[in-house]
């Protein structure tokens, strides 16, 4: 079967109260969008029966394939699978696999096997059964040969849900689509949304393919290329030749990576150089050292780092003198400076950056808002500090945006 | 008017392609559910007139109050605004005021305001305009008194469309509904969601004022109790009799807080015991201490911590002997322990706490797979370690749970 157009339905009154947010969605799209996929329109509905079938039957009107994920648990009001084999006309049968599989999960560990678990056992008749290897519940690929439409039914945890749809669903789908869509983020720092627009509209507005569509977020934008085509070497052919031409705008020195980000676009340079980092925090409370060691490989590069949240560690630890923490203040160009010194030297690092600011809410002067914070960079050769005055727009707002730019400094700096 | 249901449209095709999450609907969600007006239903679709009307002419069929975030910045694709202003039959005007603030915003941060951005203060005729201090998009509550319906227009990003929501929407919508929502978030630590459903299902089934809803997230879960009634305090009273309920089940041992995290339960505990706490971490990387210094008010108990992810750091700055790393090695009981007592003694902390173990993906081995994860807890009195064998469900997984357990294993310590 040929699938062009897919539609997304995430099962859950969980979603519509607030008390997930909604990942699935944002994982499925971006690969449908990878395999050439369109898709206009996603939902979400409650655990309801009614709304369940109602969104599905609407959509196989406008869509080829519709996805769903979550109300596939074993408690009484997960009734997404028993609502689509209904609306698709097949009976629920028990999967002898699939009983043995849940079995086995709960023996393996040491757990009972509750009544209410063999329910997730009972698939639609005729399916192609997807297997869980990494919870309880099975998903589905229900075909309707005589329509040319499918459903695929997914459980909703996303430790779940995603290695099944990568094993299950993604090699069902590339051998029905017709295209090829390879897509490349451009990812630029120091410059916002508006500036970028306006240096570049034109290739913004008319390039057809690849298009390029521009993405903000915290302290950072991308842009996203995306070629169309019958190959995928052809593919990747667009949109490399594009990214050169963004590179030789008034943009280019913004860019710093494609299909990266700043952590590990910083421990890819900095295991190529051979070099190490070591990172002293205050106001990030340890989100920079989280951050780089995110990237797998991270302990090539990083053997640690302080958090100095008290200025007694800040002396003790990283050096900082008492005369900077009596007449400067913790946050200051001075302190900053000693702290990235402090940490270099401490674990003989060859590359030392620090973080000291104020993220709030409170703590915040006249002198000094909220908002204020010094990063800094130090090696054998140089010393850098650069003060950022953040918006207000909350603590993680201020600790996420900082913990971006020094990394970004380090990035800038070897 | 009165309001007692809603839906969410959120416009944007990066939402439709997977390049952003749609945080908006979760956050929306779980105001609107607090304020006691019932949403069950959710869409999103891309930056694209026809389908925006669609969603929205047929939400108003279902719904009292639509609310649309998205769609509203300076670029020429972003429409959102004019359909609905087309679809409510109003005309499109110039608003001063957000002209005038549009451009202080632009020239407080020496900027130039490009001509894209006067768009931006073009509103709907006749509607409520929220002023954005923020960012520079206004949004806006458009009322069609004759059918009783109201649209509400704002901003995607998050920190523009989140305070927008509180200061100008929240009062709105609090004049218009019949009923008031109390909703507590009990919150459990180490039982499985099917074997906390099994041992309290009777209440699960047979609670309808409050009622009382499983949540399960990695490696924790909640029960959501939420009671709807004509006064607060009857809410209030309502809910907290249920949550004594369930402390007296079974399943009360495992319940650490209400409406709390593991993190700001433990600052707060730490507080009330004029205690300082300060952490070792080597395969969390720094999350452990970023989740503490989340909590406002975290630099009362935590004076610093150390990533030591390299081995010689865990042998020079927190005393693990050279005889532990050679014999037992870095993922061991003996070097959790040590880690937890070295970074104690060497903050001069009450309590030191550590992680150890295999993140992933590589590093694992037959003896110590992927997920293998040593935490402990060392204060003058006693010292602790507990082994964690976590399900290889990820790097981001297993730092995830890590944290929060050895956050759980000093919360129970004290």
């Amino acid at each position: 079967m040929k699938i062009n157009s897919a539609e997304i339905l995430c099962v859950g009154t969980e979603i519509l109260i607030g008390d997930i947010i909604n990942t699935n969605a944002a994982y499925i799209s971006q690969r449908l969008a990878s395999l050439g996929i369109n898709q206009y329109h996603q939902g979400v509905v409650g655990d309801n029966p009614a709304r369940v079938k109602k969104f599905i039957s609407e959509a196989l009107e406008r869509a080829d394939l519709v996805i769903t994920t979550g109300g596939l648990g074993p408690t009484y009001d997960d009734l997404t699978k028993e609502t689509i084999a209904e609306l698709m006309g097949k009976k629920m049968v028990l999967n002898d696999e699939a009983h043995r599989r849940i079995k086995e999960y709960f023996d393996s560990r040491n757990r009972v096997m509750t009544e209410n678990n063999v329910k997730q056992a009972y698939m639609p008749e005729g399916c192609i059964i997807l297997q869980n290897d990494w919870g309880t519940a099975p998903g589905a690929i229900i075909e309707n040969e005589e329509k040319g439409k499918v459903v695929v039914i997914l459980p909703g945890p996303p430790r779940e849900m995603k290695p099944m749809f990568e094993t299950g669903v993604v090699p069902y789908l590339e051998k029905s689509s017709d295209y090829y869509f390879v897509s490349k983020n451009v990812n630029i720092f120091g410059m916002g949304e508006s500036a970028v627009e306006t240096e570049i509209i034109d290739i913004l507005k008319n390039s057809l393919n690849p298009t390029v569509a521009p993405y903000a977020s915290d302290g950072e934008m991308r842009l996203r290329v995306t070629a169309k085509t019958e190959s995928k070497e052809e593919g990747e052919k667009l949109c490399s030749d594009m990214i050169e031409k963004l590179k030789n705008t008034t943009i280019g020195e913004y860019i710093y990576g494609v299909d990266t980000c700043i952590e590990e676009a910083l421990v890819i340079k900095l295991t190529e150089k051979n070099m190490k980092i070591a990172v002293a925090e205050s106001c990030t409370g340890g989100m920079v050292t989280e951050k780089l060691t995110t990237v797998s490989g991270a302990s090539a590069v990083l053997d640690g780092s302080i958090v100095s949240y008290a200025n007694e560690i800040k002396n003790k630890m990283l050096g900082v003198s008492q005369e900077i923490l009596d007449t400067k203040g913790a946050v200051s160009e001075e302190c900053a400076l000693a702290m990235a010194e402090g940490v270099r030297k401490f674990m003989s690092a060859d590359i030392g950056i620090s973080v000291t600011g104020i993220a709030g809410p409170t703590g915040g002067t006249k002198e000094k808002p909220v908002g204020t914070v010094y990063i800094a960079v130090s090696t054998d050769k140089k010393k850098e500090c650069v003060k950022l005055t953040l918006r207000n727009n909350g603590r993680e707002y201020i600790r996420n945006v900082s913990a971006k730019n020094v990394l970004h400094l380090a990035l800038k700096s070897i």
